[in-house]
């Protein structure tokens, strides 16, 4: 090195689940440490039909220099399908972006300096907790039980930090936890978030993917006002590769998040908004929605039987209603850390939940299990030898 | 808006060429202010063919989430194509990026803390200026001659800021002036970068895009140590929308660009990795550079026998041995701005010359004029109208 790293990166690492996913690459381990949708989910006749009718139709517009924003007739779909469900609001503005982790990333880049602060469900998705991080920002953890972030926590901490910008949440189905934050306490941590006068950054990849249970209103649908700035992805409704997500927020923000990203992809793969512009015109997209529910119903509810099956009841799973992940709790005396390398030693991945801390130091007694890359097999195959692995070493 | 945006991206505008684009969008108005490659100049019947392969072959590859990093057998192909190149050197490494656009943005990310200094040539690509102002760096813009940037001046100002991270250039065919750096310049520049102990950001896009005269070595070349980081591109030589760049240096360097990636875009769209990957493995990549180079020696020879016919003799012009673009300048007694604006309402664009100052409040007497765009028909007419206003206006 000439010159030293950033200050704001000097001591940013590769995410963790990284380190437990080399692993993985071994055949014979099995891996509930992804959060890849499945691969049996994505429409691949219909993609390639659809992508060999672009270069049919209309071949430089998916090979040439688009703009910033977005693909128009993606964008114009994005508009209609959000404000149908109440997400856009007049003076909304969406844009495309490269996976919902750049509506993420550039919103943090836009809003802070730093040694801002950014509060945080504790624990949270690692990506966006990185994405933050990238920019020297301070992460505070707000506490969480099983109902989301506890608002008289929440109070206590926008009191104690002026400088916070955003309030970050996955209401649906959380990363890592599974959990989904409850109306009244989106009512309560909305009313904070206007009250101390910062924004709601919240992230929902997942709230398509409900198995159970009943919607809940988002915070964007709550907002009578601009508090809430909107981050959604075709990642698990479509695919994850082809990168497209978007961002919806009143349009002076995302104005600025269009010079933001103007400056760094110039504009997301164009073919692939193309693509999923066609998808959603040409598919019945709540019945590919359904097919989709249907297949991480079955996956869940193996996963949760084998365990309950084979884990022995002093661990603690939570109970989503939707997403990709199951989150498992040990008691406090039992370590968390010891127990997921002996199961990587068995040739099961899982990733321990101080991963997910805005404090990666913090003990945690948790880890995320997910289901829905392993198949059917591997799933039996892994809680068994989970299970065994428990009753072997927590005793 | 409830809270301020970031100092470093409070001031950050839309680039001043987007703001005449939109004259563009009027279909009446000819364009030599874009930056597009010829449409002609994309293979999309192979292109069609190749994607119709990975969805037929392996569609799950295509679409599901793939490492930061990059595709395996595309970034292999990339070393072995610039270790013969003797661009890649041992302990280096290179990841794929969303564009040359995003190698550029995360190198300054990791580099720069608000208010280092960025040493770039003056004029300079507006993209890459803005990514450096959306970190809150200094922009301190380096005088150049026909053979680029002075050396004299360089150490003078290498002297003078002590913070500076990196010497940010376009040594081929730049934009927008469409002049190369000369090799003995290159060895002078890169000298002083070795004796202050910076980083050289070599940007090359158009590198391949050579009509006339000989190859000049790379920084990257001619680097016996870790001082240049090079950033490369398929925009130009394959097809922009699918925003395919890469970016080449020491490994430590590279690696934190990775982690910085994994924060904003995850990775880089797969199925667009795949195709360039089949693309240029199943062509003859040098045949179908020499086929561009062809494209692009026509239509730049038309546009400077139309300009030589229709403008002033006192408007000089810079004389690209490639690339896309020629640097117009008027005698310092006229209006350049205004100049501009009367083509723009004779249905002519092009883009004033301080969009590109580091300074953008310097006054210039320079416009760029884009010869990879129009149609004969339109670099004829275009250029006829524009040598009628300069004869009327200019007096």
């Amino acid at each position: 090195m000439l010159k030293p790293f950033s200050d704001k990166v000097a001591t940013l690492a590769p995410s963790a689940i990284r380190e437990i996913l080399k692993f993985t690459a071994d055949p014979e381990v099995i891996s509930f440490a992804a959060g890849n949708p499945a691969p049996e989910a994505f429409p691949t006749e219909t993609i390639a039909k659809l992508s060999a009718d672009i270069f049919a139709e209309e071949p430089i517009n998916a090979l040439q220099y688009s703009v910033t924003e977005g693909y128009p007739k993606l964008r114009q779909w994005l508009e209609a399908d959000l404000r149908q469900k109440n997400l856009f609001k007049d003076g909304d503005m969406v844009v495309v972006t490269s996976g919902a982790q750049q509506a993420i990333e550039v919103t943090a880049k836009i809003l802070c300096n730093e040694g801002d602060v950014i509060l945080c469900e504790n624990p949270s998705f690692i990506g966006s907790l990185n994405a933050f991080r990238s920019y020297g920002v301070k992460l505070v953890g707000v506490p969480m039980d099983k109902d989301g972030m506890l608002p008289s926590e929440l109070e206590a901490l926008l009191k104690a930090n002026p400088t916070a910008k955003f309030i970050y949440t996955i209401p649906n189905f959380q990363n890592p936890t599974g959990q989904t934050t409850t109306l009244a306490r989106r009512k309560d941590i909305l009313a904070l978030a206007k009250k101390y006068g910062i924004y709601v950054l919240e992230d929902n990849p997942y709230g398509a993917l409900r198995f159970a249970g009943e919607d809940v209103s988002c915070y964007k649908e709550l907002d009578d006002g601009k508090n809430v700035i909107y981050a959604g992805t075709f990642s698990k409704v479509l695919a994850p590769g082809i990168r497209v997500g978007y961002l919806c927020a009143e349009s002076e923000l995302v104005s600025k998040a269009v010079v933001g990203m103007q400056t760094s992809t110039v504009h997301t793969n164009i073919w692939a908004q193309m693509l999923a512009y066609r998808f959603v015109t040409t598919v019945d997209f709540n019945e590919h929605l359904k097919g989709l529910q249907e297949i991480y119903r079955v996956k869940y509810t193996r996963m949760k039987d084998a365990l309950k099956i084979h884990l022995p009841e002093f661990i603690s799973l939570s109970e989503p209603e939707g997403g990709l992940f199951i989150w498992a709790t040990l008691p406090e005396k039992y370590d968390m850390n010891a127990f997921c390398v002996e199961a990587v030693k068995r040739k099961v991945a899982v990733v321990p939940g101080n991963a997910f801390s805005t404090d990666e130091s913090e003990i945690s007694h948790s880890f995320r299990l997910n289901f829905s890359t392993p198949t059917n097999e591997q799933i039996d195959m892994g809680c068994e030898i989970l299970g065994n692995a428990a009753k072997e070493l927590l005793k």
